[in-house]
């Protein structure tokens, strides 16, 4: 008998009437004959209320207290699916991650996972009965109460999931799965069947919501099988899986895309060896991230102009830098620009076929789009453009690469 | 450095400016230099927006699902009120019952405290940190989160206090303290200064709602002083003490009354010896707790009439029960009443006092009010009568027994 993770997300579990739809997918993988371990979300809005009581008392007080607050969210949930499984005849106990436990560091808010001890859930299942676990939070070595940050819920399944050895790890959403591209934008998009870990990575990182990085990283790490799937419909999903298990693997598999970039240009700062490090060595220290970068010679031949883009969020914070730094640096002109976005096509097939970025670039070029930045690495090119063209660029991009579906 | 226990209910911690009221309370008391421990209950409407949930589900399912999702609401109010605390200057963090701990039996929904262990909380305290402890929880043997029931974070607060060796257990609420009798009725109430145990207990069991019986009973079996006040005025409240700290002590101290009895009347009985405990006998097998009793001859001289009271809630069970016994019992009619009240003088002047009894009859009597059943103690007399007499007859009683206040 095989044992799965079933994690049901916040919008999953969202009211009582969606607690008993995510129950019966439970319902189903029982009577298969499934050893089944849930992991729940807090009620979708439950989570922002409480995060909401402790921002208006003051922001960034003790975390230890925002994770207690928070925390109580999953607590109702897990109660309430395992009071709903009960109903529908099926034995199931709520497990609070203190109680699992699953133990982690002391870094509250976005603490990491030591260790999920899987022996108390294995005597549960032992005796026929569900445990419905709390996802997101954990418990300290100090004994207080931990949460795990932004996508909690799902690194809890996973992580649960590598520790109890299970077959596969079920994330309930209310999407049908991963799809070649966001399909809001792109009404042609597909829900692909099958997609690797690195491409899940990628697709992740670079803007695709459906999945957290951490979460992904996790199951490839522990060579988890992840599904990502609808609550609602009960069809079959997208399985994140090692690359062998994909015969007939894209060249392409997706498309993401980000807004929350924020390209930034230097002009005219002199062309000396070491004005990069003059310039990213204080970003960095400030714990500001550099995406992109490409650097061009002015065209007076003396100074040079480098543009680089870093998280919508802290462009503030990095343009105080550079002002703090300029004594150094010297430019003559800083220009700030948040109407960017940055595609990138992702892609395992990238590998073994060349090609990949001159599809991309002549499908931009026949839109008469201009690429501002590019980067790439082995399974991804990103490219940075004007917002103005993200619908129009997307939809290029997602015939170009053969990735429209057939209806 | 004296230790005190303040507990704050639903309405003192409804919002968060309630909160930052109720923080204002614990402040005060340690800027005069006390070691104070904080017992919050749930935010109003929270406990009851859980309840909801279990019950939309299916009521009567697994007490340790209710208790698990009934518990976060304190949960909550511990980290909130912590958080407030800090931002005010003053150290302080949350402690769940399990954390404390605060041991209970496994008797989930209504669990009965085993022990308070109040090393973890001597030690916060010898930090210099103000504990602030989920009321209404524990935890029982096996791991699992429990409830206390009806009052139960007021029970909280006194095992605490019991467990610290607190100099005094501060009840914060939303009225002024112990009244004579509900002011909302008899205008000429007043707060009483203080209350002994024994008082107080009758008042809580004969239905005066600001203490409920099992905190009572708790604080006068370790001799942990109460004390039962205003979060909002900040005035002195009510001490409930030993008898001996009361120097001038009332005859009568406060009139009760509750709503929530109903009279059974048996008519025709045949007169046999044992027909009470034919009677009772069932009742008690079907814990229905039988109140008040008298007992008379018909007018017919051969059978016997008997009447009772039991709590309303068990009217109809009660009735149950008679009618399966009735081939035993033959009583020829059966005649229920919900329209009755009970009314209760209170005081332990009653032990070395006279005529307390015949002052109330009087006052009653004057009004044209029948006495439909009467029971005692020694410190009690309590009276059934109908309904519609209520607020007259208590406010004849509050004025016969000298307690309407001089303004």
């Amino acid at each position: 008998m095989s044992l799965i993770v079933q994690k049901f997300g916040g919008t999953s579990v969202g009211d009582l009437e969606r607690i008993a739809k995510a129950a019966t997918r439970v319902e189903h993988a029982v009577r298969d004959g499934h050893s089944v371990v849930v992991v729940v979300s807090a009620m979708s809005g439950e989570t922002d209320k409480l995060v909401g009581y402790v921002r208006d008392i003051q922001p960034d007080l003790d975390p230890r207290e925002y994770d207690a607050v928070v925390a109580s969210g999953e607590q109702v949930t897990a109660g309430l699916m395992a009071l709903t499984l009960q109903k529908m005849g099926i034995a199931a106990r709520s497990w609070q991650g203190w109680q699992v436990p699953i133990l982690t560091d002391e870094s509250h808010g976005r603490a990491r996972v030591r260790e999920a001890r899987p022996e108390n859930l294995h005597a549960c299942l032992d005796e026929g009965i569900v445990p419905v676990v709390t996802g997101f939070q954990g418990i300290s070595e100090s004994g207080r109460i931990t949460t795990l940050g932004r996508g909690g819920s799902d690194l809890s399944a996973v992580v649960l999931a590598a520790a109890l050895g299970a077959e596969r790890c079920d994330i309930f959403t209310d999407v049908d799965g991963v799809f070649t591209c966001d399909p809001r934008i792109v009404a042609k998009a597909h829900k692909l069947d099958k997609i690797t870990y690195e491409e899940m990575l990628e697709m992740a990182s670079q803007g695709a919501k459906v999945l957290h990085t951490r979460s992904v990283a996790t199951a490839m790490n522990h060579r988890v099988r992840l599904q990502v799937l609808s609550t609602f419909t009960g069809a079959p999903g997208t399985l994140v899986v090692d690359e062998d298990e994909i015969v007939e693997q894209q060249v392409v598999s997706g498309i993401a895309y980000s807004r929350d970039d924020a390209k930034i240009t230097m002009i005219g700062l002199p062309d000396d060896p070491g004005i990069a490090a003059s310039l990213f060595g204080p970003l960095a220290a400030a714990e500001i991230n550099v995406d992109m970068i490409v650097q061009n010679i002015s065209p007076d031949g003396e100074t040079t102009d480098l543009t680089f883009t870093v998280a919508e969020g802290d462009l503030e914070r990095a343009l105080a830098v550079l002002e703090a730094n300029n004594d150094v640096l010297q430019a003559r002109r800083v220009e700030p620009d948040t109407r960017v976005v940055k595609l990138s096509v992702i892609g395992v097939g990238m590998r073994s076929h060349a090609g990949v970025a001159g599809t991309m670039f002549k499908a931009l070029a026949s839109k008469g789009i201009n690429i501002q930045l590019i980067s790439t690495s082995e399974i991804k090119i990103s490219v940075l453009i004007s917002e103005d063209y993200l619908e129009l660029a997307l939809r290029a991009l997602h015939t170009a690469y053969d990735l429209d579906s057939a209806e």
